[in-house]
């Protein structure tokens, strides 16, 4: 068992490869939790058609930076893995056509091309060689991905762990979680890894207007996995906080910039606001890969916005009059200088910000 | 006409009484907007039904303090305005019962007791006038209690519009409008006030989670009345600030402590905190009646919680984990510090509120 402590369960794994047979890891199939269908139920998709794997990219099913990127790399392995190729390039070449139609499920992933990028880099080093040995080839390099994304969760969770105590309630926003990626996720990490040490540790969520990632996934992966969680409306954490409740927020980041500015979804920065109100440490937890050093501050980060129907039919039901104006941010930047630490999987950044990201991200 | 200037359309009557004969004020109808059908249709209920009436204020047809205190003074002359009393002292009975009876439409509305206990009185007091004598003092009560509302509206929105200025903007949580009142509303009635003026105002309007009553209700009647109007999710009025956008917030209040400290619907105090970061002024306006200077400070206004299933079950879908822990406070507490001015119907309070308050109130 990776996760030995007591009464504690481990978070549901987001993805995984599941092989056919024991021991051989091709040929197999994804295995990848519908998020679509949660919270109100748990349901895997199993499969080894490419089609199937770019729906679920597409569609959601799969969301998060580090788990659609595992996903793509899975897909590409799952398209090749019966392949008749009688030699290396040709093998390579349906590696080509199998990452440009993944490519084209979610086009704004940052993730997704990386991963895609990684195996037809690998795929076309490889291509003098075997078809069959390619194919393993492929095969480990994509649960490398998947083991990579884990391990820098665990590490962000290990580092993490020293800013919590035995007992203590941590708010967090959106879904920074094991949803998100292989494993532990990001935010929630330190949280998962104190659990596993033991220690009871409390968690308010934030729903996290309007698509609700709080409610629906970070609620529910805390909940599955043991941890004591309370779900509260964004505007609620305020309140919470000047009851005195809170001791720490740990929250994601998409983007953060080389002096520490970072963008993460919108109301990241309302909660920052008030936990410096309140005196509560405000930490961002995100892997390296996420800082952008070409970027001086979070003033260059540009906020795109979402479509306004996810607010105004959000629940199924239309919830504001027709043709109202809706102002969506997609997210917000909350600005270094309400930021206490930022974690990543190199460690702990306190302030100044620009030479320890600089120190981290080296 | 009630309202002259240019293009501007009135917010419309939430609630009316409508003769049967014109200059006749008996017999006659309750008119108001079934709130339930918004945004989507706009619905009048007209009746002379005791309990299509009592039905309206029971299911939220009409909500808002004043507007419900309204529609049971008007309940209990639709009741008795056909009677068959013979004298004042069956009417007297038969008011009783009525007022008994939507009494018990919504127990914890303190306006609507407020409004029966004054029906009550003046029934009483006139037992020994002639029947149809005594109808008609009490529809003229009934009025009466309507046109206070609507003068105690308009003067908040005449000292408020002091607060303005011609081509501002306006932030608003939840519905302290029209909607909520006879006419103008509080929060919104300096809103009112500067567009009859011929001024430009724009306004951003919070959603408020769980109910959305900023989304349904405010969105909705600032757009009919031709006022430039925006959503947002809550979480993202900190946001808006940091860009710059927002001149003045002003929000209504359930409760006001000798002190200053104002409860008002959860969320408000997020918004308040997030206006001190960005030096954005915050108004509170709300009628005299609101003040409680029996309470010391906020810290004695119990903070009654809501029913889990708003958050969870919100708009008839199930959107987090069955079962989930959850905190939903009706309202919070906005401390005095934070509020840089007070708006009743006598005047505009600023610090130290103690003695500015103790001043309107008396």
């Amino acid at each position: 068992m990776w996760f030995t402590a007591g009464s504690m369960k481990p978070p549901l794994r987001t993805i995984e490869w599941i092989p056919d047979r024991r021991g051989v890891v091709l040929p197999g199939r994804v295995r990848l939790i519908d998020q679509t269908k949660l919270p109100a139920k748990l349901v895997y998709l199993e499969t080894d058609d490419l089609h199937k794997i770019w729906t679920a990219i597409k569609t959601l099913q799969i969301r998060g930076a580090p788990a659609i990127g595992i996903a793509a790399a899975m897909g590409v392995v799952a398209a090749v893995q019966k392949s008749r190729a009688r030699n290396g390039a040709e093998l390579v070449a349906e590696v080509e056509r199998a990452a440009g139609y993944l490519a084209t499920s979610r086009p704004t992933a940052v993730n997704l091309f990386w991963a895609l990028a990684r195996m037809q880099r690998l795929a076309r080093a490889g291509r003098a060689r075997p078809p069959a040995e390619l194919r393993r080839r492929l095969a480990r390099a994509a649960l490398r991905i998947r083991d990579e994304d884990a391990a820098m969760c665990r590490a962000i969770g290990r580092h993490g762990i020293r800013l919590l105590r035995d007992g203590c309630t941590v708010l967090t926003h959106c879904n920074a979680g094991g949803l998100a990626t292989a494993e532990f996720g990001t935010a929630l990490a330190p949280i998962y890894t104190a659990r596993q040490r033991g220690w009871d540790v409390r968690v308010f969520a934030d729903e996290t207007r309007p698509l609700l990632q709080g409610a629906r996934l970070t609620a529910w992966e805390l909940a599955q996995a043991g941890v004591d969680v309370t779900l509260i409306c964004d505007h609620t954490a305020a309140q919470v906080m000047k009851e005195g409740r809170i001791d720490c927020v740990m929250v994601g980041a998409d983007r953060i910039a080389a002096n520490g500015d970072s963008a993460n979804k919108i109301g990241t920065y309302a909660v920052a606001l008030a936990a410096r109100a309140h005196g509560v440490p405000f930490y961002v937890l995100a892997p390296s890969s996420t800082f952008d050093l070409t970027l001086a501050s979070g003033a260059q980060i540009p906020i795109e916005e979402r479509d306004p129907r996810e607010i105004t039919h959000g629940f199924g039901r239309c919830t504001a009059p027709g043709g109202i104006k809706v102002y969506a941010p997609a997210f917000d930047v909350t600005p270094a200088r309400l930021i206490t630490a930022i974690v990543c999987e190199k460690g702990i950044c306190r302030p100044p910000f620009r030479p320890a990201l600089q120190r981290a991200a080296s």
